[in-house]
């Protein structure tokens, strides 16, 4: 059940996303628990009136094109981890959005979205790909 | 107390990593927990020995210089965010590191690296910069 309402939690966010609609963006960040959102190429950020000011930016020109694809769900006690590719016109990136339950409900406590490499040009399956790390 | 508890097992992860030291890698990472890492560029990984095997495949050459700078630690009873900034030879990555209480010790149970953009090309305060989002 804890499955369904955080899978639901995080379908609302990508729907908020989709609209433009900062009002239930700014609803679903958790009030008590530490919060963090990195935005791709951005600083993280840690301040809740900081990240709602972030979402504001980024949805001032309206909604994006985006969509939420293959969430897997991973849950221990009151917190869990949604972690998912975000595709959009421009490319694709992998998210993990980080839920906590307060008063019974799941809210947004993390959110960091990297860019995904081009699948790798090597057709070696040992070669792990580019990286910086 | 658990602040430094926590700053050190993320420590101890930067000190292996420089050191190529994939025993003490493998050992940080949660047994229990559900864990996640996403290396820049990379897929998630949700399967613990694919983690270490991503893990193996980077220190394969040995170390990295690599340094965790601006550490700040975020916690909820036995849950754990170090998001810091990794500062390497090839440019600034953003990271989340996730940590765990397993058994009294804090186990690592995410890490998701993020290219960091230039430094904003505008002066413009009000410009919240270049983004994919």
């Amino acid at each position: 059940m804890s499955a369904a309402a955080i899978a639901a939690a995080n379908e609302a966010f990508y729907t908020a996303f989709r609209a433009g609609d900062l009002e239930t963006i700014t609803a679903l960040w958790a009030e008590r628990a530490p919060v963090v959102c990195i935005h791709p190429g951005w600083d993280a950020l840690i301040d809740r009136a900081d990240i709602i000011e972030s979402w504001r930016a980024i949805l001032a020109n309206g909604g994006t094109d985006i969509r939420c694809v293959r969430p897997r769900i991973l849950t221990t006690g009151d917190h869990a981890l949604v972690v998912c590719e975000e595709h959009l016109p421009q490319g694709v990136l992998v998210a993990t959005n980080g839920f906590v339950r307060e008063g019974g409900v799941w809210r947004l406590s993390f959110h960091q979205a990297s860019p995904l490499q081009q699948r790798f040009e090597s057709e070696d399956a040992d070669d792990p790909g580019v990286v910086m790390h």
